[in-house]
């Protein structure tokens, strides 16, 4: 069949290609702890459903940057954050990944490349290569916690073909929150090279330890900064679709329009649904919901630290922990732990982290575990996952 | 600033460029009647709203094939349109506009031609624009009711690098709709140059006169055939943003899931909303619209045809009525109708049709007209429109 090239050299979502082998361990009767995809089990705040009760009867279309009421809510939020975005600043998206696309085809053409830090969000790579872009990233280490590399890695990277830099903070998958420092060396690098900066903030709730989430918005580079964002995390409503494209740049953003209008509007339903969200939620519940991911993150991070031979850091953000395995190759490793292995009759399932990488054959002994489980069930999924690794090593 | 060739070089939204000019209209304290936009004025059947109070209260990502309720209902639909699909052939896009998008980079690389029938669907454009694609397009001209043209016109048209037709069937902008034997000789055509066809049948139920809908899957050709589908129009649910991407060719619809996985899902609370717009809806429903818009292109027929110079033929299908004008700029005269022209303080707003071209140059004369407003308001708007050709031309 005469299929894309881009099509064809595509890689699947790792975060989704192991699906048929985790319904293969059900369908053998299995309790399967799903730790591979970011989808919290928390209800979406009633304030959602009770703003689509009150949404026109005509589920007509909004304007293409979204309902303008909506805008002004995010606006509104953005202030709470030192972001200091207007509403015609602001771009409602079908979800984070259509803000995503957005951005890259703004300012990238056909074999252009993005720099990234690596491990990143798998999808960056398969929107570059639905654009025919090219990722090309700095490495990050689990020795170091996922820290931001040096600078000079950077510059290494760096072709007359680079356009723009990715990255997400706090970082899906590593949990790493940059500091201060580390965003301000980012953005002097971008600044000497011209590069456009798309910063992808969607965790940026999701801090712990008294970290603090500091936005690209806040250096004055803004002129070339596209921020991403997204209520999937924040409120538990990863169906929804909703996310956010904002830039300070009119120009830029007359641009990434014509996408937009061309495919005419994002969801609707959701648009208004996410104004009571935004408008009717206090600070209690983002509080409430932190709290609770905290105590994930120290089940979490307690289980898998009595893994011999595990390499990690205490993350501080996001809802991830990367880990390297005394394990060569985790996508054997994981499809095993759900076909052939169980601990009364319970295995997990995680995402293998080398489709994290764009770099050929790194990440191959790392797995991302999303903890968006109550803690005592992520404490025997950990349990589970310490004893598959002896007994694999064993085998 | 550094732009992609790619954005800088795509056409702003013919259906939507000349808002500003609707708004300042507006501001001026005219009535303004849209007819440039297929947005029907009907409610969204409630069946829609019932079936989202009864979804999951985790508003979590789906399958990124869809809800597996809502697959088996397009499955159960379509066979009623001679449209043999299994649930397992669907995927749930995030509109038509998304399922163009899929089709179109599963298929085609950057450079590669796409060929088209024009005037089409003006984002078709877009989207080809957005992934580095080019339309090449047949010219159908109103004088025939934009009739099929002949085979020998695509013959010219191809190119080494053509990889696929796209169309629509019913026409959007132009009302057509393909009879059997028309739709055999684009079959035909494809077969002999191993073309993929894209199908855009979402105005399917919208004929008029007794003219059936003939759907592409109902001919042998279906191993490379997509289908693309929407519910915004017949269900009056634009803003929903769900339409499906559809074929038989389990390897096409394998390598278009990896885009589908790498945008997560298409809107979830929609989705579960279409549930019940496909199960809880008889067809009376359909009946009693198909009559309702039957009177709109009465009454937009009739007073078009009163324009002197106005070349068109009465269209049968769809909700929109393509016309050529005696005009020379089409874009400048609507122009003039928003902000210099008014009858008692009313006037209206078209598509120009240039924008549905590909041919440089073509379709300035012509205008689209949705007739998704009451018939009488139609009349109105329609007989605004006439006062305004004989004005402009003897200003």
């Amino acid at each position: 069949m005469d299929f894309s090239k881009r099509v064809l050299e595509m890689q699947e979502s790792p975060i989704r290609k192991l699906v048929p082998y985790a319904e293969k361990a059900k369908s053998m009767g299995k309790n399967v702890y799903y730790l591979n995809i970011g989808q919290p089990d928390l209800e979406t705040p009633k304030e959602f459903f009770e703003s689509i009760e009150k949404a026109p009867k005509v589920v007509a279309y909004s304007h293409s940057a979204g309902v303008m009421e909506l805008r002004e809510a995010f606006a509104d939020y953005y202030q709470k954050w030192n972001m200091k975005f207007d509403a015609q600043d602001i771009m409602i998206t079908t979800g984070g990944s259509e803000a995503i696309i957005f951005a890259l085809g703004t300012v990238a053409d056909p074999e252009d490349e993005i720099l990234s830090i690596e491990p990143f969000y798998a999808n960056y790579r398969g929107f570059s290569e639905m654009l025919n872009l090219k990722i090309n990233a700095v490495r990050a280490i689990p020795e170091t916690g996922y820290a931001l590399p040096a600078i000079e890695d950077f510059e290494k990277k760096l072709t007359s073909k680079t356009k723009a830099i990715i990255f997400s903070n706090p970082s899906n998958p590593t949990g790493a929150v940059y500091t201060r420092e580390e965003i301000e060396k980012i953005v002097n690098f971008a600044k000497k090279h011209n590069l456009f900066i798309i910063s992808d903030e969607v965790y940026k709730e999701f801090t712990f330890d008294g970290t603090k989430h500091i936005s690209v918005m806040e250096f004055d580079y803004t002129e070339k900064t596209i921020v991403v964002d997204s209520i999937s995390k924040r409120y538990s409503a990863c169906g929804a679709r909703i996310g956010v494209f904002a830039t300070k740049n009119k120009e830029l953003f007359a641009q990434a329009m014509k996408f937009a209008q061309s495919r005419l509007c994002s969801p609707v339903v959701a648009q208004y649904g996410t104004i009571g969200l935004l408008k009717n939620l206090d600070d209690k519940y983002f509080e409430d919901m932190i709290e609770e991911y905290q105590k994930r993150r120290d089940a979490v991070y307690e289980e898998v630290s009595k893994i011999e031979g595990a390499v990690f850091k205490k993350p501080v953000g996001s809802f991830y922990l990367s880990v390297e395995l005394p394990i060569d190759d985790t996508v054997e490793f994981i499809k095993w732990m759900l076909t052939d292995f169980d601990v009364d009759n319970e295995t997990l399932m995680v995402a293998p982290l080398d489709g994290f990488y764009s770099t050929s054959g790194a990440g191959k002994k790392e797995i991302r575990i999303a903890y968006v489980l109550e803690p005592e069930k992520l404490r025997k999924a950990c349990k589970i996952l310490r004893l598959a690794v002896e007994k694999y090593n064993n085998k």
